[in-house]
């Protein structure tokens, strides 16, 4: 099926991802590629309601392939919850004549895409563009091989002093439903113990973990908590371990946002350039409500709600070899 | 079926790549996890006719995850290559007790690997390293994912003067054979062109693609050459575009052996820390003369002879994409 | 004069600072040049105090020019700060036959070395490696260009964010007593504003200063805060700003012990290797208790006391440049 | 002395060097700071002479910091040695009411500014922005010390290769009448051997060296090869090199172009927004036909006839420091 678009708008919402920026490139350069118009609305979904929309060329986006960031701006929208918000949102839709929008973002600007989507018949694609990859419907979200290589070189820097004064490192990672980068953090920098949002370690079971690790003479550790880790923060495990095991010395770091920055690696840019095509010849073929995303090398296709609705686990073959390589 | 497996012997082969080290680590923590012992063979197969082998503890491999290169050194060995080579090298094998071997190379080694394992029924199980990712049986090799963010980092910054002067850039990336590296980061460091092995492109085809681009008034344009390319060199490649297209002020680099070295990536450590460990639990299981890969995120097993036969593809979707990428 | 010095011991003490390994590698190195044994102490003062002491050779010092941390370990010494502990050192100096020692750390290492120099008659020698830059008698100590590097790395990647979402920043870096890490990252990171332990900035000022910014449009801030601050912390001082400025979408990154690690930059390396030599040469020339620096390009040799006294003051020049700059 | 300067330009011209965006930047902050217009000159002198030139505000210059190249372009302008050019140049000047030039650039950009200034009276500043460090009146040129860290990294990475398979490299760094980067990068990246335009080793002192290399049993080494050494280019050496010790296994790799780009450092940052500010104070106070450089960390003005004409030497002790080092 053919759908009829000419014009079609892109925006990025939600937390920023390195890689959003080679996406609205691959968007744009493939719009003009099938004689599409294309439209930069700015700020995520407020600049729909607003009408901060604007033509971009192949021009707009020389340059922003090697960037961290959106050149687009984003934000969560609050108004864009609001039946008004979505209203105004809509009439600045057609006021620009636009035929469909494209959304790179997470799963709440998904949600949000969802239902405007519904109201108004609108076609919307979206591309995965987040650090945590937890939207089902592709092997890697946007952002998230940049998200685990800032942490990993992060982690290699703190082992240098671990190593050198034969300490315990705590470091926090992003993540807080999911514990995608802290796992993958965890295994390439070489972690005694990861913690993540998924599993349901208690402090003891870490207590015997570091003991396991004292009594093997191992001179420094490293132990990953993710953000939404059910045992607390990064600050609060620390005090607990250090309540019980005092002849550690333990030092705390919390990575924070320098985890969504960054110039995208290779393999971030190449998906980002691939979904942004697929998003645009998505539209063309008549796909609507779906979000792109890669699946064992193959582009598909998944409704949103979908996508929003499943949970993407962590894969239980990785944990088991993270387990065996901290012995 | 469980094979009586208690000594294994492990070597790096061939051109050395990022993420060697990480595999080595794993294979020598997991046979630690299972009660192994692991010998560690110096300088490739000349280690093993040599007798250059010695046990390896948790301790030997303490940080080297994110080390680039190989500290059991590398080799490309001719004497291995005749019967006699073979011989000694099973001598030095029984001599030590050992029950397997971990080979860790490209094809070269893998085919030594191979008729070694026939000629005198041991049990060998080869890991792919090699950054130029064209073995079959595997989505991705260890060291490629690194190669390719050494080439785009490369890239971006050539990019910084050949926007500051608007020039025309030839950029040869390694890949004898193989294109992977050169798709790769071209798509990533948004290359007009690239010319690889697989392809049939003449010079008059890049000469019309770049006047396409001097059209569109593109100030800068980087074309990334494949050692291999059929077109010759990035010298010789560069000099016939100058003849015909005098109005350009051309530059080469040639990347070099830089691709080869480096911190792995997260990714080529993860795969090599996957593969390390499902190598261990191959053998233990019985598996012998095969590869170990991941395929769509799943451990797979192929026969050496197969992997090294066939020949694996770039993906036509990723060219198809950087040609709809670089209008 | 020339000291009659055979045998030197060398350590690393204090905090860890990128280059400290180089500092080794040319104390090792430059000894061998001039035929004289040199020994490595590990974990600083304890481990003369407990006899950890090993002979070190080229080979030893292989492959650490570019490594962060110190192969050596590093602590601080509680029981060198007394008489006995002292005297337990100067027991095993004594039996390994010891002539002089060199001492790569900062000013509480110093302090302790004048001490036992004073004390034993121990020809000693310092060389200046600290992250934080604040010892007279050298224009940078070893480990300082690192971190400025690290930190503005860090700020570029955060401003990725804060421009996409546009927010202000504050971004807590290294320095308790010095703000040099912070006027340097914040020139280097294009900050809006530096909060230093020098200084008496209230929160008036500052709440002044992002007025101003606020008031020309500027769309992102980010604030560098040194440790030391007097203002407090940088969660203390953003939530005060919170308080009176409710429109900033306000967010905090501290970035603790990674500024500590990483491969060493160029300066420090050159630097590290010229001390190291400086140091060996200064004790073969009778210098003792001085601390070996580089001002205006030139090695000096500066009494240790004097060194550890002297409070270095940041360049007012470099402060009023950053005021320019940040209009 | 105030001079009555309300309209200043600035160009940048030759190759371009990591910093000189920040130095434009600094050039135009500080301009509104002291309440000037300011203009840009795109594409170095052609600018000036074709009239490409355009105001510049403080949002001109937002986010270019950290970029490497320059976004005024630059280029090397024949027309701008002739008499002819230059009267083009003045009346494009004259016609957009301009009161004085700053021209970032290396020697051949100074030779044209000093002609220029001296023919037309026209007040003229130079910053010093090349990666080559040759100019006198300052300790370092804007550019330098990213070079050298591009080079570090880059010879880390061939060092991993070098010492996985014994091998000797030869590594071609930038510099063609100057051996800064070859000496800083050499120390700093370990090198065996450094061949610099401003020596008269042969080939025989090499193969001495190397000799003497082997016999200590080095297993890898490295030697660096300045592009103007007097021997011939790296490829060249290494023939000489294989002819008489066959014995090694020998491989080139020439850095090229990409010690031009990349981010700058913090002190290439620093140093250009020192510069930068200095540059339009300078102007302000009268000074005319002059280079601005920082020398023991002050700033200085020194006639560009001078800058140009004085060649700065290495330090001889660094030199002295690399043989030390190197045993």
């Amino acid at each position: 099926m053919k759908a009829n678009i000419k014009k079609i708008a892109v925006l990025t919402s939600g937390g920023d991802a390195p890689g959003m920026n080679a996406a609205v490139r691959a968007v744009v350069r493939s719009s003009v590629y099938y004689n599409l118009d294309v439209y930069g609305v700015y700020k995520g979904y407020d600049g729909l309601i607003n009408g901060d929309i604007e033509q971009l060329q192949v021009r707009s986006v020389s340059n922003i392939l090697s960037r961290g960031g959106t050149f687009l701006l984003s934000a969560r929208s609050d108004e864009f919850r609001t039946k008004e918000g979505r209203a105004k949102a809509y009439d600045n839709f057609k006021a620009n004549d636009l035929d469909a929008l494209v959304v790179i973002g997470g799963d709440g600007s998904f949600t949000g895409a969802d239902v405007f989507s519904q109201e108004y018949d609108v076609p919307v694609l979206g591309i995965p563009g987040t650090i945590d990859n937890d939207l089902a419907g592709t092997d890697f979200t946007i952002g998230y091989d940049t998200a685990c290589n800032t942490a990993t070189e992060a982690i290699d820097k703190i082992r240098d002093t671990a190593s050198s004064h034969e300490r315990l490192f705590f470091v926090e990672v992003m993540g807080r439903d999911a514990g995608f980068i802290a796992v993958n953090s965890g295994i390439s920098g070489g972690a005694v113990a990861m913690l993540l949002p998924e599993h349901n370690w208690g402090i003891d079971d870490l207590i015997r973990r570091l003991q396991r690790g004292a009594s093997s003479e191992k001179a420094s550790n490293i132990v990953i908590v993710a953000e939404g880790c059910k045992l607390g923060s990064a600050y609060d495990i620390a005090a607990k371990v250090k309540a019980q095991l005092d002849y550690f010395d333990i030092r705390v770091t919390v990575l924070g946002h320098l985890q969504r920055g960054g110039s995208p690696t290779t393999s971030d840019r190449v998906l980002a350039s691939r979904l942004g095509v697929a998003a645009v010849e998505g539209l063309l073929n008549g796909q609507s409500n779906v979000m792109v995303g890669v699946v064992n090398s193959n582009v598909v296709y998944t409704p949103i709600s979908e996508a929003v609705k499943t949970i993407k686990k962590i894969d239980a073959e990785e944990f088991r070899i993270a387990k065996i390589l901290s012995i």
